[in-house]
């Protein structure tokens, strides 16, 4: 098995080592990773700028390519340019803090595997609930599982496994759920400051605003101490919508304003 | 009316000028855009470091704020910060350049749209599919008619509308249909080129793969002459695979690989 590793925090960060070991275990792996962190880059891919890729070196020896753009960008770049064949997965992670519910919407770990399956490469996206990770031990197995159940019974094109593992130890863990993206959204603050020069500048703060409670949504499955998998695609059409759009006479309306 | 304007080519570009002229006829507009150009962004929201707000003068009036960020933070700022209360409707254009299929998950356009039905206002985005475009009066006239219609319709929480307009005169225009995002997708090639110091680096480029044939498609409708109008949310869930999945049985199998 042949994997692709990348995220959003950065080359350097402890999670994506964690994630690598696991995973040599098993598979070849590549690592393509943003140079910098990339947290909140969203879908960003980058075209104004051209890229430039290094060869990221730890202990001495090759660890992977540092790609001085986005976790979107470091997926094309591998499967397109530095990978001689496209690999059978690409894994993103393991990110330091979850990403469900509306997280996933602004996420670069999630973009990082869901621009694989828009590649139509099956792709798992990682997280861990908490910022302060000390042992990424039980994710990066939970990791392991799933690429090699993932592998066996595939996933369809177009679909990613959203994955968040709750920072608690592994005996304290109640399971894994199948779950779906749940509808907590943040309460958004600027918080507003004065600099030196008598400037305002505004840092986004806030809080997350909890409304999912059921087992089978991320956001409640990982409070409940469970491995929360999330199939996620990229198919945006609201369909009930487009069904009742029908009903506007929008075509109508047109030619009513133009003749 | 109160209409919070948005867009990804910034504040200066002649397609938020066109659309802020248009809307200004039947509602209070307020501008809030980037400060610089931001296309592709995708959903990015600024977190690693604070913003900046500039008001934006034209022709010796203000025309609205400028911020230094991306197109979701504008819609962020505007709403939370700027505004005495929110909008009755978001509206983010005139794009240089279609929005459709693919390009929908890259779009910063989009995403400020989609921003503002995550904060639960009515948006709309508007694209016309040229980068060089002359005349925005078309178009113009066409998001005028759509605020209209969603500010008497209504749309359902989260949804909004992707709004795609064919660069040709106003009388070649076959109609408007209501459609679904396709599935064209970017055969993305990175073009290699050496720095005066000897250095490689990398431009994005590629072709559209254009697979999308039926009317009911925003890709297929804009190429028979048709303004396309594509109801999008952000619910990402893959239903159909999280049915599916329950006979992957990944509950048991943590328990028997951890016991």
């Amino acid at each position: 098995m042949r994997i692709l590793v990348s995220n959003d925090d950065g080359i350097d960060s402890a999670g994506i080592h964690a994630l690598v070991n696991s995973l040599k275990e098993i598979a070849e792996v590549t690592v393509v990773a943003p140079h910098t962190e990339q947290s909140a880059v969203g879908h960003s891919i980058t075209m104004q700028t051209p890229l430039r890729v290094f060869e990221y070196h730890k202990d001495g020896k090759f660890f992977g390519y540092a790609v001085g753009g986005t976790p979107a960008d470091c997926v094309k770049m591998g499967i397109r340019n530095l990978m001689t064949s496209p690999p059978d997965l690409v894994v993103s992670g393991i990110n330091h803090g979850s990403n469900t519910a509306i997280n996933i919407i602004y996420s670069g770990t999630v973009s990082a595997a869901r621009e694989a399956a828009i590649m139509d490469v099956p792709a798992i996206a990682i997280s861990i609930t908490s910022h302060a990770v000390k042992d990424f031990s039980f994710p990066a197995k939970v990791a392991q599982m799933l690429v090699k159940e993932v592998h066996e019974k595939g996933l369809p094109l177009g679909t990613m496994l959203n994955v968040n593992v709750p920072n608690i130890p592994e005996e304290k863990i109640s399971g894994i759920l199948v779950t779906k993206q749940g509808k907590s959204k943040w309460d958004d603050i600027y918080e507003k400051r004065v600099d030196p020069y008598g400037r305002n500048y505004y840092w986004l703060t806030g809080n997350l605003l909890e409304v999912d409670h059921e087992l089978d949504i991320d956001q409640a499955a990982i409070k409940n101490n469970y491995v929360s998998v999330s199939p996620i695609h990229f198919d945006l059409t609201d369909y009930k919508t487009f069904d009742s759009m029908k009903e506007w006479n929008i075509e109508k309306l047109f030619h009513a304003k133009t003749t």
